[in-house]
């Protein structure tokens, strides 16, 4: 049986020890890690530091009862890193900000490390600190740190009229794997590709990378709330409406006839949330620079931005009526 | 009345309407503040970063009925930067994550802010960004980002044995005020030295950068938890014991005759937790550089570092007895 850890040391030891074993090359930039006041970070010389933190609580992002503890892990992790790669940049460190039920500092908390320790290494994130509390409740908050080159880093307020609106992958999985995980206790990642999209979220670093080096987006964030509530923010950023072309918006598609009745491709890719695409803006001189798919993500074009600050969908029909966000809000009366 | 805010939007939109109002000059680090995915930052060229999490989480860390929002505020990040100070660095920016119930999003909030504005001006610390949720228990994590030069950032693993052990100001003052504000509704900052210090606490940021501009601390940390549990966190560091002197611990003199009664001045400096005063160690042949008041707080030689790995305290009768940490640990079973 795993030892249970019955202070916030020994626990702080479990995590930093955890972390250890993990931390390559890619802690350089990290010149004091765990176990002080404070970590210290270095930032390539012209480059600035990208800041960024997120709530990853039990029964608001995640259940206790539903969420493997290896993918809380993995997920609090990468939604955040997430972040980053909307500004084109590369994660170097993150803070772990963890509160547990002391029934969760034994074989739970080994899973949740476990988890985390493989989004660590694969988008070469290593753990510089945080803090620890005892709680009934498991609450999360990570923050990432990452670089970009100075001035290069893509904004959600560039968008301009006539820039043509981009999205990568296809939308809506995430909230059609959560659906199914309700459903479902027997649901693994492994089995089902739309259970693994929303536990283990891809952030889409190289995408917004190599969009940024190659100055190709004029806006950009990354769909974490559902296309229909996070383009009318990139919108007001901007300063700007958007038309969005209903029929082009990328989807999945049920096979399966009697999930296909309980959900509707379109409704989960409009609103459905946790899927960590990458939302951007491309000036229409440069589209011709766009390739379809980028590492094997498809990069489809879904509309475009205008001047008048409303925001539309056109019909199949050739009418167009106004976009409503009806995404993930947690302050909304449903 | 103040509005409710009923969307995550809005209350984004509120809280930074708030930081516009008090980000001055302070803010040139900061090039891309709250509202896109995430924050940038940029360091002077020849320093570090320094990061820090904080956790300041209801029925934890503060009481919703005891202490007033315009405390929390102000509490939540004078405590986070007060690792800051420990390293001996500047504070720039910070991230605010809050999940609040919405019964708390108007005339609490905007008290909360308050406290939060006026630290963020005092500490010359910029809001840059942040998460916001709804939850039904008031949850706040603050991340700090600091500066200081290179290689210079005073860590805790720097003691040596014959070093000697300095605190600033005077310990317990803050539990003592903790302990009256759980007593006394009626009880506020402006009236009780006590309870001041214990709502708005004061980091040693003066001093911090002081001590490590003339390299006088060879390992520093803040206490937080308590003398009795955070030096051994130092000494751990450093892999060094210590001799603490009890007759030098700087104390509170309680003159009421029945508050002495129930608070044992030694007990409160030892265990007593939420002081914010800074704890170092200086080298002997450096110890003469000291002043015995550093802009008003005292700073007192408490004892000295040994190479044994035992804590000792030394006892007024001449004896020693092991040092027991009886500090604020939220795991351990009281």
């Amino acid at each position: 049986m795993p030892r249970k850890y019955q202070n916030e040391d020994s626990i702080l030891r479990k995590i930093a020890g955890s972390a250890r074993s993990w931390q390559g090359r890619a802690g350089q930039s990290v010149t004091l890690g765990i176990g002080d006041d404070a970590a210290l970070f270095r930032a390539k010389p012209g480059h600035e530091t990208i800041l960024t933190c997120d709530w990853f609580l039990e029964g608001t992002h995640f259940l206790r009862e539903k969420h493997p503890p290896d993918a809380v892990g993995w997920k609090c992790l990468a939604r955040a890193i997430s972040d980053v790669a909307a500004m084109g940049g590369v994660p170097r460190c993150f803070l772990l900000s963890l509160a547990l039920p002391e029934s969760h500092t034994g074989r739970w908390l080994d899973l949740l490390l476990g988890g985390l320790q493989r989004a660590s290494i694969r988008f070469k994130c290593v753990l510089a600190g945080g803090d620890t509390t005892r709680r009934n409740e498991i609450l999360i908050n990570v923050t990432v740190v990452g670089e970009v080159r100075a001035g290069s880093a893509a904004r959600r307020s560039g968008a301009r009229p006539g820039d043509i609106l981009y999205v990568s992958g296809r939308l809506g999985e995430a909230e059609l794997g959560l659906r199914l995980l309700k459903r479902d206790n027997k649901l693994t990642a492994s089995r089902n590709p739309a259970a693994r999209k929303h536990l283990y979220p891809e952030p889409r670093l190289a995408l917004g990378q190599w969009l940024v080096k190659n100055g190709l987006a004029s806006a950009m964030m990354d769909l974490s709330d559902g296309l229909s509530s996070d383009l009318p923010r990139l919108c007001a950023a901007s300063k700007v409406g958007a038309l969005l072309e209903k029929v082009k918006i990328p989807r999945l598609k049920i096979t399966n006839v009697a999930l296909s009745h309980l959900h509707d491709p379109l409704q989960l890719a409009l609103h459905g949330g946790d899927d960590y695409e990458l939302l951007f803006t491309v000036p229409p001189r440069k589209v011709k620079r766009l390739p379809k798919t980028f590492q094997g993500v498809s990069l489809t074009a879904i509309g475009k931005i205008t001047r008048g600050r409303e925001l539309l969908v056109l019909e199949e029909s050739g009418n167009t009526t106004p976009l409503m966000p009806r995404g993930w809000d947690p302050f909304r009366k449903s």
